[in-house]
């Protein structure tokens, strides 16, 4: 994973600047776009990321402010003549609202869209770089979060230390799987002296909606940057239970159970028109946060 | 009718700064909602225009650029806690699209909404002020414009004139309705002599999208304010042809047939970046035409 770009970070009801959730996170040249609420096709734009990239798209769940700019972006994706395969992940209601509306508007799709239907927490996809789960949250409706997993990457070459050792080209790919080279004198020179350690894996969690339960940090084992609502502050607590949300307390208590190098706040109420005291507030406990805002880029190679 | 402001005006793929259509008539202190592109709900925010107001929606037609808005809309409508009744009119497919949204995200909703299906031309609204009928326009789907009548208003009281001839306060209604006025000696005093003309009444027309038809301009006898889809320029007059579209000569021939105070030109195309040769196009034909934008505000009685 490269990076991730909040497009939206608002709740249901939108607020002046503020866009309803979606994100994407760029991996291996290709995005992976998380919700899509409305008007995630402007947003896009806005922040130059080519609608033919996105190769998988993921939906949480079926409240308006996390998918209603789907059928937009599919339909400009298809006037632009994307050919490429469109892979979506979500509630099996999505189909049938969006089977409706292509029927309705007499729609032909002309690239392979793909609906993989998500009705409990599984693989939803695993790659030889990266896997991608659901994970179950506790929302009004039924929601899901997503927890992208990076494998572990290859070492990287030590340039200088290979060319003394005199290692062939085509010996580079051996090294990087981590073994050791045998020169031509039949000296076994060891891996780690050939090469840098590999650039730290992440692994990204995504979750909103919820009402955090019990036990729920233990789904996050290993999360390196969490992506957690919080929306509201915690005086607001009787509000959140009931609309089954977090506070900005709350979602720093889980990152203290879970310990990410990095707590991303989101999803704020349109209450909030300063939304700096959610930080503030999460702060206390847990100092490695900061908050989502539209256009803001997390480089995953300079988070520690 | 008050005014129209334009929310969007684009076609169906959204270009750099511009929207997909939906505008609003303020009348009578109320505004009616003509379609409801994706990101409605933003530019009524951008312009200032309450939701609450909104007591009329009217949507053409099921192309996404035409209605994807509707649903957050009535979402956040929700959430402000409306209690007005909403009347929307548009083909009975949207009730089955919005149906089915409330039902999957599980959405109560607590306002008397009412859904009025659009399937043939008919007076769709018939108020003191005003009518609303739907009118077939020809496009790929089954698609209506709307047109908006205000009747006759009632004359304007001669402050003047009323005082010299010592006309009670009671008898004003009457003399905005055009009778005359008999005074103490039993003198009837003609209507013309104590009031003023009525203002205008203007029938504004809304077209989009629209592949004009012969005969067409009959459906629009005495528009005064004639709004149509110039999605093309004349030159590529296949395409519309094919996409059952306008070009911009196309539609000031139009306007030459009916003869309105303004024709505003719109849904433009994304290839346009420029749209002005679009105006220049149709100026030639018709010079009482300007180029539908965001934010436009038409005021009708400034309309001569």
């Amino acid at each position: 994973m490269e990076k991730l770009v909040i497009l939206g970070c608002g709740s249901a009801l939108p607020a002046s600047g503020r866009h309803p959730t979606a994100q994407v996170i760029e991996h291996n040249g290709k995005y992976f776009l998380i919700d899509c609420g409305e008007g995630t096709q402007s947003r896009l734009r806005e922040n130059s990321l080519s609608f033919d990239k996105i190769t998988h798209i993921f939906i949480s769940h079926l409240h308006g402010d996390h998918y209603l700019g789907l059928p937009g972006l599919i339909s400009s994706m298809q006037l632009l003549g994307r050919t490429r395969e469109l892979n979506i992940y979500g509630p099996p209601g999505l189909w049938e609202i969006l089977s409706l509306q292509f029927r309705l508007s007499n729609s032909q799709i002309s690239f392979e869209l793909k609906f993989h239907a998500v009705e409990e927490e599984r693989c939803l996809l695993d790659t030889e770089r990266i896997t991608v789960r659901s994970i179950q949250l506790n929302h009004r409706i039924k929601c899901f979060g997503f927890l992208l997993q990076e494998k572990e990457k290859p070492r990287r070459i030590n340039g200088e230390a290979v060319k003394n050792a005199g290692v062939p080209h085509f010996f580079m790919e051996n090294l990087r799987r981590g073994e050791d080279f045998i020169n031509e004198k039949g000296e076994q020179i060891p891996n780690f002296q050939l090469t840098k350690n590999s650039k730290k894996s992440h692994t990204y969690a995504f979750c909103s909606d919820n009402r955090i339960k019990k036990d729920f940090h233990k789904k996050l084992e290993g999360v390196t940057v969490l992506y957690h609502e919080s929306t509201f502050l915690h005086n607001e607590l009787e509000r959140a239970k009931r609309t089954f949300h977090t506070t900005a307390q709350e979602a720093a208590e889980l990152a203290l159970e879970v310990n990410p190098d990095l707590l991303i706040l989101s999803h704020y109420s349109a209450r909030y028109h300063d939304v700096r005291p959610l930080l503030e507030e999460a702060k206390i406990l847990f100092p490695k946060v900061i908050l989502a805002e539209e256009k803001l880029v997390v480089n995953f190679s300079k988070i520690y």
